[in-house]
């Protein structure tokens, strides 16, 4: 189990997994990625909440909650890690047709990522990827376990590059390969609608209800991509890495001050780049 | 391994696989499903030459075709079988990015479909599937491992149903869930471009190739559903089930005799309904 630091199917420590799964034949199944941080999982509820709504959605009979929690606490003495949870559609037989709704249980504990990330104050390069979105309203939003088109979008970046924009079929940005996007304009908060394709994650959620605690104004919708070049502040976030701001998309520069995006990372507290931010 | 007669793991007999692979947790791979009939596979070197090419359309490098047959052989003694050969990308590390362009190969003999099928010659009963294909030109005709759209359209089929035909976003039929799609009108065989969305199955371009060899005028391209209904004759076709007439689309009625399709499914020859047919 190379680069695992753990794993467990339905609840025993495995290294392998049954061949014959949906998950590996169909991608059948959804997931969440969630950080360990000193012991405690952060946001867990509301990671578990969508874990168990996303194979709802897909018509995968989620376990109980209560029974999600107890496995993650049960590997929570690693102190710090990335876990990643998967609910696969359980059954053996051939065919699309799925015989059972019952899920089947993949937890995966690896290394934690780096205890402190630059790109969190210095800012990414990113690209605009060449990889334009399918458009699919049925599996929008979910995290399932179809991914080829992130695989796609992750190749072949340049050096320096940190992440890849993917847009949809109507030209408009909707999320970055592994996070969500976010931009600035005149002091609000824009981002992208998820309706039509992309991951709804849940530091996506979170950022929301942080900026609308704080009376920041927040817009969800689809803009084209001369929004994300008229932006004062764009940043993409997610569980693992929490807001890392964009120092420039393909050969255009945003501005170092990043006021609102500064603010956001203070309210997420994120373990990853609390350090660089001074106190509340 | 319930299900399954053998797996095999890089060559090598297994029950179970890695859990880190980028198959399970990305669908990074691609695959065929082939028949074994008296020992012998149908249309192997397509089918070996589909999956290469289709591995090569995302990133992995594929094995050589004579490694891939000298594994298909040694699995011929069970005599008759329906094999499903994967390549999935190496590799165990977390994030899309991939790290190797190396192929992993997982073969997997299941149990022969029936020896003679009804439908074949009876015709089959198919709906109209609510869900919507993506579109992505850059893995549409690719047998890839991301088939949750064929999982949705598998669901709550009524009663005696045995397909249902998906469309694409321009409202255009496109195939259906596990077989392509094709069919006739005034004396011309029509199959959809699968230049957007869809699989391109070694028997359709078998199915092609028998048809223009006996002359028959054959034109790919989409057209809508009400070209469908107008049809004299439908049928679907695949490498398990040979070729499938419908009998009727949802309420619609096709006329019994089907001069065509007949005339192809002797050309195909396809062990599961040659029974059935008059000796040519």
């Amino acid at each position: 189990m190379s680069g695992a630091l753990a794993i467990r199917w339905n609840g025993a420590p495995v290294a392998q997994i049954p061949a014959l799964g949906r998950g590996l034949h169909y991608g059948d199944g959804v997931f969440r990625t969630v950080l360990l941080h000193e012991g405690r999982v952060i946001a867990m509820e509301a990671q578990l909440d969508k874990l168990v709504a996303d194979a709802a959605a897909i018509g995968i009979r989620p376990p109980s909650i209560d029974l999600l929690r107890e496995e993650l606490g049960a590997v929570t003495s690693f102190g710090a890690a990335a876990i990643k949870l998967l609910l696969v559609r359980a059954g053996e037989q051939r065919g699309y047709k799925p015989a059972s709704d019952v899920a089947d249980r993949l937890l995966i504990v690896y290394p934690p990522p780096p205890a402190a990330s630059a790109h969190a104050i210095e800012g990414i390069h990113a690209i605009r990827s060449p990889v334009t979105m399918a458009t699919q309203p049925l599996l929008a939003g979910i995290k399932h376990l179809n991914r080829l088109e992130q695989v796609l979008a992750s190749r072949d970046w340049p050096e320096g590059v940190a992440e890849a924009i993917l847009g949809d079929d109507r030209g408009t940005p909707v999320c970055a390969t592994r996070a969500n996007l976010f931009w600035v304009r005149h002091g609000v908060l824009h981002t992208p609608a998820l309706d039509r394709c992309g991951i709804a994650g849940v530091t996506r959620s979170r950022v929301l209800a942080l900026a609308e605690a704080a009376g920041i104004e927040c817009r969800i919708g689809s803009q084209p991509w001369s929004a994300l070049l008229a932006a004062d502040e764009v940043f993409v976030c997610g569980s693992l890495i929490g807001i890392w701001p964009l120092r420039a998309l393909d050969a255009h520069c945003y501005q170092a001050q990043r006021p609102m995006t500064r603010r956001l990372q203070a309210a997420l507290g994120h373990p990853t780049h609390v350090h660089y931010l001074s106190p509340r």
